[in-house]
């Protein structure tokens, strides 16, 4: 042991060149900094990352230029014990310059980043089970301090556990004459004939960190939109060249990477981005591929032209298709199609603008969101109140003021109290509302028709004659759970299917959007 | 000319060695017939081939050993005008023969295989329109010659110009112990432990062709079963080994790929061949890709997993997933995702048996035909009338006993006299239930749920104000249709949608299944 502490003590006393902690939590940043070239332009040409290793696994993150003669590689440990790492770079200010830490226990809550598990549903890289709830605040990373922090505030009381935002502020006329005139772009410069796409903005891009460090010390995945359509070539980020494209993607994951709420969407609608082929985005897929070193999650949201989802470097559908939640039974099909989680990223905004993307019902928002959770998928809300052009939440952030997010914690909790293994679609061929575990937990959504009764009747799946179940009638607009008195005990009743012994019903109220939780009695 | 005749004499008379007409018809076959090696298993390891060759444009179809030291190669030219051939072999008796035939004009009726046109839709080769109306006759080439011929008169009569059946029986007990007992198979021997599978039985092949041939003087499309996992192993044709299917699929391809009817369907429930992995089917379909000089359509029809059909050698779904049919909206869905045209191969059978997928009304199996054609989709029908082990219709053939064909014969004849360009959706991610060609021709369908009346409204693709619209009730389930006595002119109502200028509506009568034809005037 001592040993070991004096060899520590000389490995530091070699990289003393750098002040950064020698302490990190698992999942948490490690940042090294370097001095390095300031001449000329040295977000060109200039190979930089390191080698981080620990019991025998190796990591390379690729490292940035932050500007003022700065070079910076972030790393995040996914292990706890000591870490060495040695630069590489095609510069000798900044190569093989070696040094160690130790990765400690990460802090309460911090469960490292999502991973697919179970092939449709997701987990933190400690094994606890996480059910997307996601929203959409596309662009409160560009907003004045105030909203920013309102925004905060609003995402901290929601039921929300992913945010999706960009990267890259949509071109409007307020950005660039005020009020609310950005001064920072992703590029020097400010307006597309003099942008030098050459050389990043390094402040730009620490606003947006500090957003995404936000929301992550809230418990939200950052859902981080890396290229988007809405630009209509004013600024002329949507219309970059493929050269710029990729040295942009390398910069966001060597800046952002690191950070343990990650994930990556491709783009925002990127079908409308008419210069860019499937062929390249597979190849800026295949760029995160390779330069993640973490494996985030990768998508894609789709306009028109829906990229193929079963290309190997998509982790989970990111889908934008509204009739696929405006009835039921689809969300298995889904599954079926690409056997990766499904998450409806974009199912309309409950809302009041003129726009018809914006303007659905509390009802319908909550509709489709049980349309998506029971078929065993995920979704994505928004909330959208005028004016048109900066309706609050989804654009800028700022406060909720739709009827959906209460009854969508209403539905996470269910979720979160339900099976573990999430919820999957049981016999989904010819019942399109009944989700699970079978034979231990039940959801049957009833939908938009009030019906006078429900008979006790169940698909086969892992059944047996005997079983005893109890009931709960859940309201999912007035958010109550209410149980069933009578305990039902099921036999077969043909080929498919069980049903109670004595062909015993579940009474309903004459409302709309009841659904039913089954539990298997010890 | 007359210089010519000569050539075309010494030509003909180097090749006496072959009694084939000299004329074939344009997409008729012609057949190569030569003497070969009878010795050892002519079946294995004889490459045999031929070049025919028309203006410069090369097709090299892969002959087959038919027995009896008989090999033949057959050739369905596409275009009029002196073909020369000349055949390859590893063997020298069928290699270097050479010889020529005139291909004449098509018979009337005769207009080519079919191939995609305008991404989402078919037209014969010949560039007439084809609409897909399909039904299944999984095992009418097994059956009795008196009910063969009644299934091809029933198809005879039917709207149904696509028939997807067998290529191999599936297991069933009568087949091998009567009555029905089958006397031919694909494989030379006589059950599971003494297949050759290294000889095929070319009489069994032969009676397939007659039935491809006889449906194809029927003016039906053939798609052909290649592989099935309906043996259970009891034979063994699911779970042949690689070599095998490679095998069996270039005899099949080599004998059938002339018939300008035909389509491959490289399996039925591919999913359930267990041993088969999906990069299994991908070989296989590369190997249709290669093995098959004329293109023809390639598919893949799917049970619990569903193939990749954004692969590049899928020419069109062939989806079995019936919620997909069940509400209206979903078709354009699948559009958008694959990009090709879409066949919803499988949406249950009407029928009277106990299996749920044989149980569907004639409302419902005609619900599910208009919810796919007005999505811009595709659609197969199914009959199936007890008993359950052998249904007629859907497994045997026979006469059809269902409500529904009909109807699909009514809505056949509407979308035949509709544009020739087909059916594609309008607005499909906020109108559910829209189709037709903006602005001169739409088709609404209103679905199970009787309403009152339609207010006139389309969506604002290609409409300008003032146009006017006649307009047509339709009554698909009892197939009457009915002129609307007002001529509709319309204005702009909002950013989305026209509408008429008085706010007009159309008065619907109470039942369900009614739809409207709009036409713009002229």
């Amino acid at each position: 042991m001592r040993k070991a502490s004096i060899l520590l003590w000389i490995t530091l006393a070699g990289c003393l060149y750098a002040a950064e902690p020698n302490n990190v939590e698992q999942w948490g940043i490690f940042e090294l900094t370097l001095q390095g070239p300031a001449a000329g332009n040295p977000f060109i040409g200039i190979e930089f990352s390191a080698v981080f290793e620990n019991a025998g696994r190796q990591f390379e993150p690729e490292g940035f230029y932050d500007g003022d003669g700065v070079f910076k590689i972030r790393f995040m440990p996914d292990a706890q014990g000591t870490w060495t790492y040695k630069t590489k770079s095609s510069r000798p200010e900044l190569s093989g310059k070696e040094g160690q830490f130790i990765c400690t226990a990460p802090k309460a809550g911090s469960r490292g980043p999502v991973r697919v598990r179970n092939q449709y549903h997701f987990a933190y890289a400690d094994g606890t089970p996480y059910f997307p709830f996601g929203t959409t605040i596309y662009e409160w990373p560009f907003q004045t301090e105030s909203l920013k922090k309102q925004t905060l505030e609003t995402l901290k009381q929601s039921p929300f556990n992913k945010a999706r935002f960009l990267l890259i502020p949509p071109y409007k006329e307020h950005y660039v004459t005020g009020p609310g005139k950005l001064e920072r772009f992703p590029f020097v410069g400010s307006s597309k004939d003099n942008w030098d796409f050459s050389r990043f903005d390094p402040a730009y891009f620490r606003q947006l960190e500090w957003c995404v460090a936000q929301v992550r010390d809230l418990g939200v995945e950052a859902d981080l939109i890396i290229f988007h359509p809405y630009d209509d070539g004013k600024w002329g980020f949507d219309r970059m060249d493929a050269a710029t494209n990729e040295r942009y993607l390398r910069y966001v994951i060597a800046r952002f990477g690191a950070y343990r709420n990650v994930w990556w969407s491709l783009a925002n609608e990127n079908s409308f981005m008419k210069h860019l082929t499937d062929a390249d985005w597979d190849r800026l897929f295949q760029i995160v591929q390779q330069r993640d070193p973490y494996a985030h999650l990768r998508s894609i949201h789709n306009a028109d032209r829906i990229y193929d989802y079963n290309k190997p470097w998509v982790t989970h559908v990111s889908l934008q298709y509204y009739m696929a939640v405006r009835c039921l039974g689809i969300s298995p099909m889904l599954r079926d199609m690409y056997q990766k989680p499904i998450i409806h990223d974009e199912i309309n905004y409950e809302g009041n603008i003129e726009r018809r993307w914006g303007n659905i019902s509390g009802e319908e928002m909550v509709f489709r969101f049980w349309s998506a959770y029971i078929g065993g998928a995920y979704a994505t809300h928004g909330d959208c109140f005028g004016p048109s052009e900066d309706p609050t939440w989804i654009s800028i952030g700022g406060r909720l003021q739709g009827q959906s997010p209460a009854r969508i914690a209403f539905l996470r909790k269910i979720l979160e109290s339900g099976p573990q293994e999430g919820i999957d679609p049981i016999d989904q061929h010819f019942e399109n509302n009944i989700g699970g575990q079978a034979p231990k937990y039940y959801l049957i959504y009833l939908g938009r028709e009030p019906i006078d009764a429900w008979e006790f009747r169940l698909p086969k799946k892992n059944l047996k004659e005997g079983m005893r179940f109890k009931a709960e009638l859940i309201d999912t607009w007035n958010m109550q759970i209410e149980p069933v008195e009578k305990v039902f005990e099921i036999k077969q009743l043909n080929a498919y299917t069980f049903a109670d012994k004595d062909g015993s019903k579940i009474t309903l109220p004459q409302r709309p959007y009841m659904a039913l939780r089954l539990q298997l009695s010890d």
